[in-house]
């Protein structure tokens, strides 16, 4: 059934055309705040700045239930094929990233997830013994990879040097221009480098043109780059080639380059910067969340009240963009991820049926952290003519514990005051005679917040936002687990390619490689 | 007359309705790609692959001129106060951001202007002395400021690290976040660390607190902070102030803080990593693009033919976002800045005549830099069900110079036919029997080309932006010099901040901090 066509949508509509007022009078109160939260974790979501009363949420559990979203999510970490469109031609493929970590308690009984993350546990185990031997021999590991080997891995990697083992350093190159090389190679000492390919078919153009770059700087100073290479890839794919790396660490078709973060994608670089115990409390918290997301009532489960709050403000106050504010200049790539997990995921038009849907699928998704944010789009946010609802993250304590007490109070919470101040003036407004000095409120947020952002709360927030998203294309009955819609681009750039060997077959890319000359 | 009020709108709203698709049968051809482009300062702005035919680049003329653009552009750069609206307090200043680098040839003669461009090269030569007599003291320096002090000086730095002089670097601390700080401080060597402390006011709180934080590393190492401390602030500003700082740098209140880049806010760091011809060169750069925007006709205009563009997608094909892309990793934080300069100048809900606005202003900016983008938010952008707009920018050259042939191209080539093959893909589409392999299509973009990204050409796309912000602006009769929608959430901070002191007076602040207390 498409999601048009479910009961609880068409009950939803209407409560969208009665409303929901945050600006009015008694509405908005500390005991509205208190009671609209919900823990697991150590995380607290809040959603008393929502624009939902009791009567919307229950309709939102009701599509919940009705899109059968805690079902699907069992089919998923239980291995079932769900990466698939009837009817058509799919990858039809299990989607497997919680089994990437799940080596803790309460493993999932289901074959084909125990085969999964057994065979991850070899492969953490084969990274433990290789940094064992290999690991102090470098000081700094830069990642060749793109897309979810960069993203996803980076953002952790931000997020938790605060945590990292001194005199280790990661960096990463993505990008095929060659000027993102050459900065990260720029005054390293190549002897002291390791280089982490990440490619799963082993065959992404531009990370296989920037591994022989790589490997061009190494030669160069006639060091034998094979001891200085590590990939991270498919079995069989043409990198599964001990001959040409130090370490071979391997990944599966069932895990999505966009859910890939705490898999060997982003694990070889993460237990390089932490020990290979920070690593593990990374994929403890996403393992933690991953239960919570699975086993917990609707009304409890933390990633699918967001997910129903996201639905509301897209599908039914029709709202373009999600904002993603974390209040922690270490979550600073964080958005940047999340716009692949969730766009990548959720940008479809066609739902798992196989038919054009008629409604909105996945936002644009974009952020920077708070307060920067503040002294920047926030005035769009404010008084702009488009609603921006936003996702705020925050943390009682700091990462470095390196504060001051200024005024009265420390940085921290001053922070802390600035995110709990939008939510507020976000909400409620401000009259005012002088029309520009007006702020007409009623502008939804809500808010994540935990201790501190360390090690297992970082995997537990990474894994949050995937089962956010997926729990939107659960209800929205769309395939969030295949990305057609990057192909036809990647088809017309070979061709393009072909038009600088001078080929002369694409007539219009042969124009603007004309515009060049021209210059 | 407001915006809505135009003939020209009335008449863009009809042809909307008609519409103008890109998909037609021999419509978007070599010889469309070549009509529609227009190059100055060493730029090529294409729009072959927008909506447009040529009744309605006519119209989009037409619009231009009756909302004044170019008349508006002129009163801007002469230094009349166009910082107002009427019938309202408002901030009733002269926008002088392009005397700043008022330095070179046909300088504006109008009296404000010439002041403001001989005090700022005033500055400009006692930075040049400044850094001949101190410069060779550092190796590295951190900026502190927030917004428009990092933004704009963080993208430029970063952009033109490939030209910086060897070993010298640059470092930006922003939020009050204390982690911001203490990675900053993480590892470096104080004695030779400079810091720039950069507010305008001299009063930005997260600033004044980050100032005391970065001061008391230098204290705990027994250094005195005053021979380590620049101040770039108002005349007669609290930080004015030469017994605490080893030198001051002076801006002013008609420079806005999204506009101020190439002022003293982004001088100082730039001419340190640069030398100061380096710098120099941003300059003369952006205000060759300055004299272009002011002088050359509209149908040659690239920031107002930009502006107009957007207008057209924004107003008329009611698109609520526009991504900017650049293939170039070193502007990986132009779209950050340019979020800043655009929705804190166009996010705006009412007119120049103090009237809400019916109409959609400013639209939510956002962006990294292709081909990363690819590999993560391209499936919405070609398969979402809503339209983003995109800015494309590419150079012909890389920045370093380091680039390898693999398979007959090299990665420079690569990412330029990435960058050709994505416009054509999201305008021309696919059709397919399979349902999820099929491309709508029709989706617009405009490409921006030069031949290389270096100190010049980035001063002069700095400038091409401010300026296609400025057209919208004046298109819509808004102003864009202000942001009243940042003063409601500073205010209610400060309350929140009391709540942690115990004031208890502001219930909401209360119940959020009580929230903090049950993690």
């Amino acid at each position: 059934m498409g999601f048009l066509d479910l009961e609880s949508v068409k009950k939803l509509k209407a409560l969208a055309d009665k409303g929901c007022d945050l600006r009015k009078e008694g509405f908005l109160t500390p005991e509205r705040i208190s009671s609209h939260q919900k823990s697991a974790c150590g995380f607290k979501l809040l959603w008393g700045c929502e624009r939902v009363d009791s009567e919307i949420m229950d309709a939102l559990f009701a599509l919940a239930k009705e899109g059968k979203a805690l079902d699907k999510m069992k089919a998923m970490q239980s291995g079932e094929v769900i990466n698939s469109i009837e009817g058509v031609e799919s990858e039809n493929r299990s989607v497997l990233h919680t089994a990437m970590r799940d080596f803790f308690e309460d493993r999932i009984a289901s074959a084909p997830a125990k085969k999964a993350s057994d065979e991850a546990k070899k492969e953490f185990d084969k990274l433990k013994s290789f940094l064992e031997k290999e690991g102090s021999k470098f000081d700094h590991l830069i990642q060749v990879g793109i897309g979810g080997s960069e993203l996803g891995p980076k953002a952790l990697v931000i997020a938790s040097t605060a945590y990292g083992k001194k005199g280790k350093s990661v960096d990463f190159v993505s990008n095929v221009d060659p000027d993102d090389m050459a900065r990260a190679f720029k005054g390293i000492n190549l002897k002291r480098t390791i280089v982490v390919i990440v490619s799963k078919s082993g065959g992404t153009m531009e990370t296989l043109t920037n591994e022989k770059l790589a490997r061009s700087y190494f030669e160069k100073e006639g060091i034998d780059s094979k001891d200085h290479f590590v990939a991270v890839t498919g079995k069989g794919s043409p990198m599964d080639d001990p001959s040409r790396y130090l370490g071979c660490f391997y990944i599966w078709d069932f895990v999505g380059g966009r859910y890939s973060a705490t898999s060997m994608v982003g694990g070889v670089a993460l237990a390089f910067l932490l020990g290979i115990e920070g690593y593990e409390a990374i994929l403890k918290g996403a393992s933690t969340m991953d239960k919570h997301a699975l086993s917990a009532p609707m009304e409890k489960n933390l990633p699918l009240i967001s997910a129903l709050l996201g639905i509301w403000n897209r599908n039914f106050l029709e709202m373009a963009t999600c904002a993603i504010i974390p209040y922690s200049q270490a979550l600073l790539r964080f958005p940047a991820h999340l716009q692949q997990c969730d766009m990548e995921s959720n940008g479809k038009h066609i739902d798992r049926l196989g038919k054009r849907v008629k409604f909105h699928t996945g936002p644009v998704i974009w952020g920077e952290p708070g307060t920067n944010g503040q002294h920047s789009f926030y005035q769009l946010i404010h008084q702009g003519t488009d609603i921006v609802p936003l996702e705020f993250v925050g943390f009682e304590k700091s990462q470095y514990a390196e504060d001051l007490d200024v005024d009265g109070t420390t940085s921290q919470q001053k922070l802390l005051s600035n995110l709990f101040a939008q939510a507020v003036a976000l909400a409620l407004g401000q009259k005012s005679d002088n029309p520009n000095k007006s702020f007409e409120g009623n502008r939804p947020s809500r808010m994540l917040l935990a201790k501190q952002l360390d090690p297992f709360h970082l995997g537990a927030l990474l894994a949050y936002y995937e089962h956010k998203v997926a729990f939107q294309g659960f209800i929205w009955n769309i395939n969030s687990f295949d990305q057609e819609g990057v192909q036809l681009g990647k088809k017309l750039a070979v061709r393009v390619i072909d038009e600088f060997k001078g080929k002369n077959d694409f007539i219009l890319g042969k124009a603007f490689i004309n515009e060049l000359k021209g210059l």
